[in-house]
């Protein structure tokens, strides 16, 4: 189950930096590493620093975009420092652990995504994600390299893998058995929503002519804290149409 | 109170292990870094990699041995992936972390150990440690850069210190209130110890002349399971001495 959870890196420009996350990735049982669209790679730097672990570089997936990297995806956890206007949900790296090991047993497709060395995953990124991760740190530094924190994640799930293991949690339940009887919408499925969302709030002026990212902020938090099936979707989807065929 | 927590590394061969380490030892408030005989350093690799932490790096005391390294410790604890011949008290990284800032609290000074990037700490130098340490890993590949073993265990140890900081436990109480009423030995005075059993049982002739040292080490599992103070250190050396003074 733990071939659902996917780690992705965003805009890397240390290819060093994929090395050691491929490796940090490994020793812990996770081997799907995505890039989105990475400054060096394929590189020598990251086959070097990835040990026995190149198996995981080699296979990694390059895409070139953020939204590329998440559409198959259920559940997306982004790292995060900062603290920010909105607040969002925020995991600590041992309640991401519990969250990506529970969605991956049930099938779903998890990503956890880490953004550039120097500026981290951009609002509007974040503002795609269900959960912030933050790693509690030092408030004085509390700058973790990339790999570093991919290492401190890793290391939670295989904990918490191993412990439901132990315990004989049945982490393999078949789809349908799991807690939902129809299967949750992809962040592609949620990305279109979104935008037939933001279309129609156009249509009835409804969008704060001032700052119309704040209220789609607002919205993106909201339904993404619901974690909506497909078919919710395609209703919420019906009647946003609906209220497209109105006139103002 | 993290202050009497320390990070020791053996022998590191890249000096960019020793700048990532000082790195991930900030990000989780740690400061006190020990090298032992590091292949190449000072270092503008170290300098590099440990970004906004170089004074950790700068700060850092070089010492020729591992003896040197720990001689003034109360709580050692050296980093280990092998099983080994004579089984050891093993703690994992959430568990080092309780024992690490139980100790510190009380004003006992301890040491993490991290061997060699290729070989980690010798059979020698585990023996002279309380516990060993055990980072869960992927049985198939479970070899974690140095580095990032550093940073798992720093991540418990401020995860357990800021957890006990929100429950308000009293975590610098003066070392008299402290569990015991006699201040523990250091590793030196225990390594002292050692030396004087070994020497009393060479007297007596009761060194297993085939392998001296398999016995020798389960004394020093014995004896460090004990956690001996200062009384209890000179009590049995005033007993190996009136050994001595016996004639075979």
């Amino acid at each position: 189950m733990l071939e659902n959870i996917e780690i992705v890196l965003v805009n890397t420009s240390h290819p060093g930096n994929i090395g050691s996350s491929a490796r940090a990735m490994k020793t812990m049982g996770l081997s799907r590493l995505v890039l989105v669209a990475p400054l060096e790679f394929p590189s020598d730097k990251a086959l070097y620093m990835a040990s026995g672990a190149t198996d995981v570089v080699e296979n990694a997936q390059v895409v070139e975009t953020f939204d590329e990297a998440i559409a198959a995806c259920h559940l997306v956890i982004g790292a995060s420092a900062r603290t920010r206007r909105i607040p969002w949900p925020v995991a600590a790296p041992d309640e991401c652990a519990k969250l990506a090991c529970e969605a991956a047993a049930c099938g779903q497709k998890v990503a956890l995504v880490f953004g550039r060395e120097a500026s981290g995953l951009t609002n509007e990124e974040l503002s795609r994600c269900h959960y912030h991760l933050n790693i509690p740190s030092n408030p004085e530094y509390g700058v973790l390299n990339v790999a570093m924190a991919v290492q401190v994640v890793a290391y939670e799930i295989w904990k918490k893998y191993t412990e439901a293991e132990k315990n004989h949690v049945q982490f393999t339940m078949p789809l349908p058995e799991c807690r939902w009887d129809v299967e949750l919408a992809t962040s592609q499925e949620l990305e279109f929503f979104h935008e037939h969302l933001a279309k129609t709030l156009e249509h009835i002026g409804f969008l704060d002519p001032e700052n119309p990212r704040q209220m789609l902020n607002r919205a993106r938090r909201l339904f993404s804290r619901m974690q909506m099936d497909k078919l919710e979707v395609n209703m919420l989807r019906g009647i946003l149409t609906a209220v497209q065929e109105t006139q103002r």
